[in-house]
């Protein structure tokens, strides 16, 4: 089956390539009377935009939206919007002597597999480019949930230097140029990548996505659990290596009763006394945070040379010259926000289908 | 949009509550002319069965699976499969004093939330019960793999005990009441839970699963990447909080020249010298094996008594004294091989679709 | 992709053969608290079942349905519903005859070059048993539609003689064995398939099913219009050829001005003058009724000699000799309701998750 | 769900009304290596086009479709391909007139109640416009489908005039602006189209597709059968009302032993004997010709002035002066023709995905 959409209720579909003419996004089944401007999604465009500091790539686009169809006289239509992005900094000769040799960790060699054909341009359609028309299809997806649920991410761990979380501080995101919430990590993170750039290098790191206000009763067990494709949406960004609700692989260690979050009644509403759960037990959402950790693995485009093979089945080498993310991981951050977005609006549609209240 | 399925060629949808008559799956998608027997899948529910060693609980079920559709002379149809397994051993009124109120860590809380009305017993459609139902899907799907695709798995970590991965012995797997694949730590897992289980408290587990011989090729990017679909699979799992491929969140501490996996060439073939990459890059498998690992946190039903409240808004206490797995993880091994399969079928006739070469 | 589901918000999945154990129905998305019992059910399955009068085939049927789950204390769960019946009276050596040769205008054929193997023990899943499993879901689905739409078909067409719309009464459709509108007709087509049976032959038939009480907004533009579905439902039915709505085919011969459906104010409502459109314009619901037609093909199981072909390529005459409905478009009313409402139960939750007033 | 969306294999998407800045269509799921071009859409666009005779619409637009992905170097690379069409004559002043008014037989009411919102300028996203996404699309399935399997379409009938079906020549649909394969009945349609455009009416007309070279054993049982899926593609065309196979609603009127196609062995292949079946039994494709009929309404969009209501409540009359098709079926036949290669298309992957010989 086609692999290019995303979600039921609310679904989008995403097409083109790093170096083509545009790449863009369809979301279908937003419903009706939703004011929608380009601002609106223009705004979040920014903060993924590339070559914002020297840790990122350098190439420079404009990353400019246009609204195709879907939205009259300012408000949404019920009728799919397609958001365009086009291309405008293409170096696509950069790539030329690398076409017919593959990077090592990259979707060079299965795309080339799979499809016995691959337009090498910038990784093609394998590029962090797509992720733009995620965080397009994310704003839209926003506007549905309203304002009622907020969707924040943050850096928390750049190669082997992880946050202290006792210092959590989401102001900080928006004041150093990782996302990173904790002020002193974000300096130390700005040395070692100085490090990693200069040695021709890359660093992998690990993002946390935080949705509040989401109300219980979303996701529809057991095969589409809100978890369930929350670590499918996650897994399918570029370079994600890892998904974790909560507390996650740490709960492994922990005890039943640790675990468990206990609950008490304050003025008359439930509520939970830890969130080992990630807001999430059995696939539905409990009403608290719903808390999603995701790995980005270090960029296979560097430098620094690299035993490979070149389609015509010779032992080669290969060191990548154009313009990437010393930390890929860096850019990824609006993008989990954009999916959890997705996730959720889907969800929430679904929700009120069945009548769930609150939905 | 209802969510009791999985797959889109090879599709599956189960059904079934604890308590009720019995439990069961539709398997659709299935080629025909493939032979199939209930002695098949008769053998991976065996091993899925729970009572088979103080590890795990008491409940006793025969788990009998009868094929009720799609089979005719020994061989699949084309048509769907209809497989059945009876519950025999309900002892709902072990249930009845928890009706009113909620396990922390439990979906009986969301269920309740979401649906305004729950089947208490024995978890109702929340139960692990179900995960039979995926195991017997799975019998089927590795019979649309084929004998080349080989799929195992095992328990890497109960609690805070980690294997010790230099003494990887598959054999060990089939030795122990647990999958595990280093007899040391087995004894010593056996030691820890006596004592997990006396104390009327939980252990959670990381599973890891393998998949050998998987032609490279199969995934669909961006959003039915094969990496996706393993995440969405496992993470569906009951009490399942993370999912990671490869290196998983363990890359995000490598650089690039370590992460990335380098190729040679090697009697003609690619081979790669290290396999960060679990298997798959871009989404798509690269004929390496797949490495899947998940966690399972510890059971919510424990008999440590802990703060909670019920159903009409009181605080109360809560102490489950049914028959439960000190660590359902155990249990939890045979099912993600079965997901597994289900996903890896699912994207092998999605590959034949499309033409991809040797899928 | 697997072929054996219907609908995205309600959705059914059948399975089962002819022949084999039994036949069933899988019903999800079902939202929860809806009061449903086996009862609510049998009663459209007793309407729909074989033998009772000389015009149906003879097979005995009890078509006793199962609960397996989703049920708990006369209330839905949310969770999906199983409907399993037991087949009872099978007597495959009728078939055995003709295991080899195909009959002209069965599926015989097709399932054979398809799946290179073919349960011939009375059609196996081609056969119309499975709209047994039909009329159970459009069973539940009713349940969800809720009493104030009310789904009605009747048969307007045997053979050659349709019935006279000036005297359409329904109180006569329950009161001969035709479900006929007419009753003189009625009268008429017992003489006439008395001939028909006597000749070893077989005739057609066309249904017409009405769904009033419909709100206005049903229907998913452009490609899951309501018309579109509706067609896609009838046009599954066992020996449908064709689907029309309003005025169907005759709307070709209408002026663009007799044709439009004129609206007029009536006590604050909008109230239409005739209804050309059968309720439905753009693929959406205006709140007149819905009307839809279908025909249904003589049965092609019959006494009378045909030439054909069989499996080892030689060419023979063949004769079916079992128990056939001379005129399988009777038992399709029921069908053809059981259609209409999953429909319209699908489009009524997929209008409630984007907010359709009134639905 | 969202509804925009046709097909699983090969499935499109399409998006844009018709006085936004482009309409257009996401054909995903294509197989890589098929060489493509724009003048390979365009040859079917030009087809479709308005303005090529006074028998329609004399809006001129050049339906200059762009390729934006999905192809590189000439050849498709199984990524999503984007076919973009900009929209260049709109008067969307022609339509503010009508704007709070609804025309009788027209989708302006429904999508009103549907949405609470419509875009009125053209009819908007329920114009015929979004038809030229359909013909794009299209063109793209033929390339999948190759040369083997042929598409064509013609008119048998406008008002109540039906063509002689004895004198049909495929020919003559080239050589006059009906795509009437009857050239003594063009002459009488054009005759009569031009008295019906005089009044400031509108006239219905029937279609009829034709896919030759088609093997046999595409379509899915029960739910996706190949007559099922034509049926929805059909009436999900603007004002479509009824759909056939074959012999259609004629076959009520047939008995078995002459509606059933009997068959025999000629040079070792199976011949059918007649082809009332239309290609199709039981929901799979027989290897014979596919054949579907059907209707489309006359235009709603007519001078003629007809009582309605607008959207404050109010009666009033409406009449319709824009530029419109007085009859829309003859631009219907190559989106019949298109549709039938979707669906083509999407089943002979689907069945090459369960192994499907001679797919």
């Amino acid at each position: 089956m086609a692999g290019n959409s995303f979600g039921t209720q609310f679904r989008f579909t995403t097409w083109g390539e790093s170096h083509g003419p545009a790449i863009g996004v369809v979301v279908d089944g937003v419903p009706s009377k939703i004011p929608l401007g380009e601002a609106d999604i223009q705004n979040f465009l920014d903060k993924r935009r590339p070559g914002q500091s020297r840790y990122t790539t350098q190439r420079q686009e404009a990353d400019q939206v246009r609204i195709m169809s879907g939205v009259f006289e300012g408000v949404t239509t019920g009728t799919p919007i397609q958001l365009l992005i086009e291309n405008t900094d293409q170096r696509s000769k950069d790539y030329r002597n690398i076409a017919d040799r593959f990077r090592p960790g990259h979707a060079d060699y299965t795309y080339w597999k799979k499809y016995g054909v691959r337009d090498y341009r910038g990784g093609g359609r394998a590029s962090a480019r797509e992720t733009a028309s995620r965080v397009a299809a994310g704003a839209v997806a926003r506007k549905v949930l309203g304002t009622r649920i907020a969707i924040r991410g943050a850096l928390v761990q750049i190669g082997p230097h992880a946050i202290d979380r006792a210092g959590w501080d989401w102001a900080q995101t928006e004041a150093n140029p990782f996302w990173c919430p904790d002020a002193a990590m974000a300096a130390r993170w700005a040395e070692y990548l100085d490090g990693v750039r200069k040695a021709g290098s890359s660093a992998g790191a690990v993002i946390e996505v935080v949705a509040s206000g989401v109300p219980a009763g979303l996701g529809e067990p057991i095969y589409d659990k809100l978890d369930g494709d929350l670590a499918r949406a996650m897994m399918t960004i570029n370079a994600v290596k890892g998904v974790e609700i909560g507390a996650g692989f740490a709960a492994a260690s922990l005890s039943g009763e640790v675990n468990g979050d206990e609950m008490r009644m304050r003025d008359g509403k439930v509520e939970f006394l830890s969130n080992n759960a990630g807001g999430i037990l059995g696939g539905i959402s409990t009403g608290q945070d719903i808390v999603v950790r995701f790995v980005v693995k270090p960029t296979s485009s560097i430098l620094h040379p690299m035993r490979t093979v070149d389609s015509e089945g010779n032992d080669v080498e290969i060191a990548t010259h154009g313009r990437h993310d010393p930390c890929v991981g860096i850019r990824a951050v609006p993008v989990g926000e954009a999916m959890m977005a997705c996730v959720l609006a889907d969800h929430l549609l679904r929700a009120r289908a069945i009548g769930v209240d609150g939905a």
